[in-house]
């Protein structure tokens, strides 16, 4: 057996990065070696520092290791990073500065013009950004690689195979998002029950945005966005996990039902071909029942990493319309960020 | 103080009548003085046959009626109808052939040609077909008036005032709908605890087709529907009361966001002129927060008859986009029957 | 009419003193004139600086009114207290010392060896404590009177009349409280939904001591603790407002069941004698259905003040059981304060 | 490889049914190979008769199953069953009575004097019934044996230890029970958001009784009951699955609090030291956190087979109090039962 690349992960206590521990144990791949935080957690033992919040123990190989502050150096041959954003601007920069490949889950990166925004099965040759990103800025092995927003990762994927066969000319998505999306403690329970929120700080600007640039053409050191429209609007459910959306979209090569549907459900790529370790071997489930996917019963499938689709259907204003569904927290975070790692490792990036 | 109309109530047990049940109480001009379903509860006293589901206690005036089947003769002048929509077909048009007027909260004959689907701030001239319908059908004293689906009037009072000013094109709605629009027992707590389903049978059929007949324009004895198209998704959430509309629409004059708004707090209309018992002072509320309406905080607005609006800006796909509310079994069914009511009578059709 | 008692709130910003201004909107002896909170909202207009939660709007009477410290003086005559536990010890001593009465709804002088902790309906003779208070300490015109725990309230007021008439020598009390308990932001939503948490800091000492102290005797300056033990074991679930109490109970003198629910169903006390302007009709409401009380349905009974009891049957282990419901930021909180002001000035203390 | 043995299930398409299905796929003991329920779903296929609603797919073994009613023959060497209570009954005697072992999840058979009703950490000792049970019956090869109620299960588990090494005189248990106990549609959501609901049919008794046959003592052909008395109140919450317990006992030679804490923790019992595939490795689990056991965090450990117990402490009351959990549905009702079966076979009875 090959050695495993030892890992670091930035933001380790918040939510995200207790999935990353998760997901992490067992992987083939890497193993954690250091653990770093922006609060008042540094220097504790990660038992000492960090209340479990997910269902089941706090692994065992963690527990010992000490926190360190998000800065160079750490003890690991790469990093995750899901820092609170307000720290994982600079924090994330350092690290690429002094040789760390940062695979980032944080958002302030994102929309940089030589940073990959990266969906495995969706846009892999953005990845051709790194050499760019480390000349323009004098990186020399680290780089900063993110994923999108946890909505945006599942829509997109629904709507990539669909921009490669009928061209999407517009898209009008509503989401209805899972409380882990906010971290924790995040939304307070008065607010979350037998309520919903119409506002997520920032969201429906990420998705905009996020949606063009991952639909986008490598075009040299550019991404030419498509010729597309998106609007978004984003409430708050209450759900623990798996964000919802209710897309329609407007095609140039109208396709029928039945072709959108194929489209969707024969949808492969490059981490399947691959056969990545977290790669789902359905990116894409489509469900033909009258009332899925729902929350409860589809976040799993695939391990979390697969997205599903139901309800395809005619709409009376764009073309189509339809319903997807994501586990924000594995496919729309940390499995998002360690897929990409993996990807990176298959494409000698890593 | 003149006399009060003597009022029947058919489907009296379930959770709309019950609503009836409790809004009527103590109202100026009705009073409750019969009682019919169309289950097994017939022939008991409604305290016997009806489990009451909404807080606070079974109101004293109605516990001794005795439930009757709902067939005509009942001792009342006009009946309010809940009934379930696989009776309420027949059982509405014998009660309209027997000389009682029927305003009616079920769905079959919402969309029959000579049926006015009525709100009161929104479409009153649609009275006028009641005329054509005695005439058609050869009843003589009675005829049936219908409201809209629950999520239908929150929708179209908002779009009334835009499409009165503006000409609304298009409109796209996704609805996150409370669990009592399915009435009891109705959503099974297993569906609904941290789940969303994205599906509710013929709702989104009958969002589509209702606005463009509420928003008709009455033409002798027929509805010119708009040129207008409209798309609706519908999600069933874990709120009791209050349905959730994201919508989006395109205007023939386009508006500034300034316009939209004040169009839509500014609007009033006849049950306001004419103080209708239960017209709220205020048809729409705008909210300015950056997160509301929120069901549990906004669904009593206007003693539940309000419908809140928040969240109005400029949309990348359509021209503006915002967030209505109201609340589902008040300004949704009973209270918008009882307020079609309140019109008929000042318009002396009761 | 006598002119209005003006009126501070310290802690104004958080749950329970917003529930203060809505109950006191409208009050006929009280109008609210100054505002006062720990926090950073100090120096503003309240409008500025509360986020208002409750459903409905701010009252437009206290939107102008500047937020102070909580410190004397306060342009009023008294202040009603929730401040929270750390900041009230002292504050709420700086206040009576400098002359004005503290009606509190805090924790940290309720088990003071001369502080009247008082339920109205239930110790109303432990006012005289508080001229023991002012000689010892040397106050003048000020004092400190608490009313209990949001628990603690609804289940002592079930146990008064029982323990009068039949003597309580054990009491087993098992909670499951609302989320409102725990103030804003409170509990997350990670941790409300689809969950159960069986810890509330500091809750079930609280039950256990209050209680005693409640059914105590006054004797001269001290209470004599009544020859009783009791067990609290206490869990939040997923409820917005309405604390729940699963009761048992140990009786010097066993009654029946009928005499048991005779005696709640039957009680009524000073505050219902004085007609005190807050207190419910029937302070216990007994339901007889097998499945009340519930939160949902329950709560707002005699306007969030009554507690409601249910389900009164032998036990196996001690002689009876039974189940408890009352309102905790109103009957347990703001409400409870509120009547004691209530009942100070009917016994010309206020 | 041994042949492995063929399973029939009766009541499959229910919700403890389905998780039959769910935990027997990939059973390394066990194939299903018949499905009998008495809805209408007999003569249909399976995948046509049931609606699947766990997370996940129905397994595709078991879809092309045409569902049989509930009397034998079947095609299998036993059945597993989750009748309704009305038709558990007779039918499960009619399997007994032509030769079928009935490991059954239902009601009915639980509290005859010659029905093993049976824990297998608990009470193993308790199938010598099974041979009496024959004789008695006149059974050949067949004979019925149950689980306990799925709240009883987690609370006897956990007083086990404690009644082998100190002996609890007396046991109050209050639970708060998940929606799935009630199946499906079983509890309607609007009476469980936002709500409890302080009475489940029949189950107070259940666990009153129950407990008391599991903790006896086999002499001969009957079970003599310990001298305890036990007093349950239970609630339904909004949980999914997962149902808690506070429990206070007394006991006849206290223990200390950590000695008490050791009897649970290292409690194993028969089915840990002969490996049984179901059996978890640990059957209790003590947390040290002040606010563990909750539902949502605990009850999947040992794969949904272990207990888990928090906050032991002395209580002011009775003895000592803790609060457990444990998965409804399957260490509850299918789980149980599997294990059920896996003993038998270690016994040779199967």
């Amino acid at each position: 057996m090959t050695k495993k690349y030892r890992v670091g992960i930035l933001g380790a206590t918040g939510v995200v990065g207790q999935r990353f521990i998760q997901l992490l144990q067992n992987h083939p791949q890497f193993e954690v070696t250091a653990l770093a935080a922006s609060d008042r957690s540094q220097g504790k033992t990660y038992s000492e520092a960090c209340t479990w919040r997910l269902p089941g123990d706090m692994p065992e190989q963690v527990k010992q290791i000490v926190v360190q502050p998000p800065a160079p150096p750490l003890d690991c041959n790469f990093v995750f990073s899901s820092l609170p954003t307000d720290v994982a601007k600079d924090a994330e920069e350092n690290f690429a500065r002094a040789g760390y490949p940062v695979i980032s889950n944080s958002s302030p990166h994102r929309m940089g013009a030589d940073i990959p925004l990266l969906i495995p099965e969706v846009n892999p040759e953005h990845i051709a950004l790194i050499d760019f990103q480390q000349k323009t800025r004098g990186y020399e092995r680290g780089y900063i690689v993110t994923n999108p927003n946890c909505s945006a990762i599942a829509i997109v994927m629904a709507l990539a195979p669909l921009h490669a066969k009928f061209g999407i000319t517009s898209c009008v998505v509503t989401t209805m998002q899972a409380l882990s999306g906010a971290g924790y403690p995040g939304v307070a329970s008065l607010d979350a029950t037998d309520n919903v929120i119409p506002f997520i700080g920032g969201e429906e600007e990420k998705i905009e945005a996020e949606t063009l640039k991952l639909l986008g053409r490598i075009n040299g050191s550019t991404i030419d966005a498509p010729a597309m429209t998106v609007s978004a609007q984003c409430n708050r459910v209450n759900v623990t996990d798996g964000h919802m959306a209710s897309i329609r979209v407007s095609l140039s090569n109208k396709g029928s039902v039945d072709e959108i549907r194929a489209a969707l459900s024969s949808f492969t790529a490059d981490p399947q071909q691959l056969k990545l370790h977290s790669a789902p071997a359905k990116p894409i489930i489509v469900r033909n029942e009258n009332d899925r996917p729902q929350p409860r019963l589809d976040r799993d499938s695939g391990n979390g990493m697969s997205v599903t689709v139901g309800r395809i259907m005619p709409d009376n204003v764009l073309d189509y319309r339809f319903v997807a569904l994501g586990h924000n927290t594995i496919r729309g975070a940390a499995g998002a960020a360690i897929l990409n790692a993996e990807l990176l490792i298959a494409m000698n990036k890593l």
